[in-house]
């Protein structure tokens, strides 16, 4: 492990999307989406993430310097066309008509089609709380995820995101896989087993050996056929909203992930609770939860977003530690 | 078990309402939501809780007359307050609304408060894809579900759901625990064990076993951690949109549950895909999906929402299937 400071995290970043092509303005907001997931821990689409995304611009899979486009306009509602552009800048676009359709209507909805990976979802949820408005994103996938009574993966995992503002804001960033396949790795490449089932082994059974698990991709669903149901009803509206492509369409016309649909809605708060009552809604909520009777004394509840707070809060005091192998690889591009 | 026809329970129910002093379409209405739940296959919150449901008109939680007021209107957004009328009969209301506000702007949000239990929140998707509409709808709830960590309760289990339309149309209706109390009841009754873990018995392990989970009330989410935290922003979004009550002030302030927040979004897709180009994308999802190879052959995937289609085809066809018992309770309101 190495130990690099957020800054230089970014820095390095941003010199090899330059090199790529990218205007260095573009370039400087990328690396810093990189950069925040990496320092909040993260790091499958942070750090790690980062060869890939760049060998997936070489490929010509992401346009360095595609700019989304408008296809239609509602008054509340816009679809947006990515143009293969890179995703994480795409979805910042994306959440930020949102968040001015949100100040113009209450609510505001951007889907985007044609746009790349976002990397970390979590990012455009920050982004409205920042906004002081409620953010609620999903995108859609390559299939990689059984449905229900199902062998074969024909589901995106479909990461979803709800964020509320506050200090810190709450975020839930949840795919609709128990475990991601970054995550099954994470574990594998520690020996660990997982806390709970993440799929099923060769003979059908659950399993929390991740290599288990890897060896028949047969991931499993948060809540078993709830999980899948809602991925594909989450790719339904993604695609039919913003007017691209879905799971299927994903899976019949490209090898890799490109090409996804995303949908960004936000609701502001500066409108819809004015004299900022909703803040004490949020405050009551948080306390009510914190009180709980914890199973283990001192390990009781969290408020989702707070572990993701503290890794931050530790890496910006220790610097951020990464993997040398994959440090080096980011050094070589 | 008695059969009854769909049309007899309605009268059954209307007359009932009438008779605690519901205004007469009102009674229909309401009636019909009951009704159209039990043939559905949703008897939880159809003819089994009808009798809950008038012994609330009876203690007062709910105003059989009253109606929504607006309280604060957005272009794209508004809120509601219930007036602690009936729940089914808000909701309605409610998604009409927003289907309104999103034929004008595309998309459209009403979040309601002071409102009662919906029963089946399905209802409300199907009401929006009905109208060509997509719609996502949530509720807020009494606290019933541990947060994670927690051994008491102080998360609602706070059902949402998402609807696209179609012929039929596809419906996601899902509580953020894996079973309800209701399903754990259903189970115990006929003395079966549950397919998945529900939750956790006396020792602190997971119980496939109805009786020993509803013994410690420890029901599970979704996903584990995943659902608990999907539940607490779900709640935290209900009560700040609609400026309503959290689960924890239901909780500081009602016995029983009263007084909820809910959410309702609508999507109307002769505004969004006017060429109607949509529904070969959904057409293409359903088709890669139940394409699938099946781990069971001849028993894989579904779209979600089939197997109440399927309940409904056989209910209007051989009449619907009541509990003798509950019946008599019925009969005797």
């Amino acid at each position: 492990m190495v130990q690099i400071r957020h800054d230089a995290l970014r820095a390095t970043f941003a010199a090899i999307l330059e090199r790529r092509g990218m205007a260095p303005e573009a370039a400087r907001a990328c690396a810093a989406l990189f950069a925040d997931a990496t320092r909040d821990g993260v790091v499958t689409h942070g750090v790690n993430r980062f060869p890939v995304f760049v060998s997936q611009i070489d490929a010509g899979d992401i346009r360095v310097d595609a700019v989304p486009v408008l296809v239609h306009a509602l008054p509340a509602f816009e679809q947006w066309d990515g143009q293969f552009g890179p995703g994480p800048l795409n979805a910042v676009r994306a959440m930020d008509r949102a968040i001015e359709l949100a100040r113009a209507g209450g609510v505001g909805c951007v889907a985007l089609r044609n746009t790349n990976h976002w990397m970390r979802g979590g990012a455009y949820g920050l982004q409205a709380a920042a906004a002081n408005c409620i953010g609620i994103c999903w995108t859609n996938a390559l299939a990689a995820m059984p449905a229900w009574g199902a062998r074969d993966g024909r589901l995106g995992t479909n990461p979803f995101v709800m964020a509320m503002p506050g200090e810190p804001p709450v975020l839930v960033d949840m795919s609709m896989s128990q475990y991601s396949y970054g995550k099954l790795q994470e574990h594998r490449l520690k020996g660990e087993k997982l806390a709970v089932p993440g799929g099923y082994d060769r003979d059908g059974e659950l399993s929390d050996d991740p290599a288990a698990i890897e060896a028949t991709r047969r991931v499993l669903p948060i809540g078993y056929w709830k999980g899948a149901a809602m991925s594909t009803i989450l790719d339904m509206m993604a695609a039919v909203l913003s007017g691209g492509n879905s799971v299927a369409d994903i899976d019949a016309k490209f090898t890799r992930e490109t090409g996804v649909s995303q949908v960004f809605l936000a609701f502001a708060l500066d409108r819809i609770s004015p004299d900022g009552a909703w803040a004490g809604t949020v405050a009551r909520i948080k306390a009510f939860i914190l009180e709980s009777e914890a199973i283990v004394p001192g390990s009781g509840p969290r408020m989702p977003g707070a572990r993701s707070q503290a890794v931050r809060a530790g890496n910006d005091r220790d610097g951020i530690r990464v993997d040398d192998g994959i440090w080096a690889q980011v050094l070589a591009l």
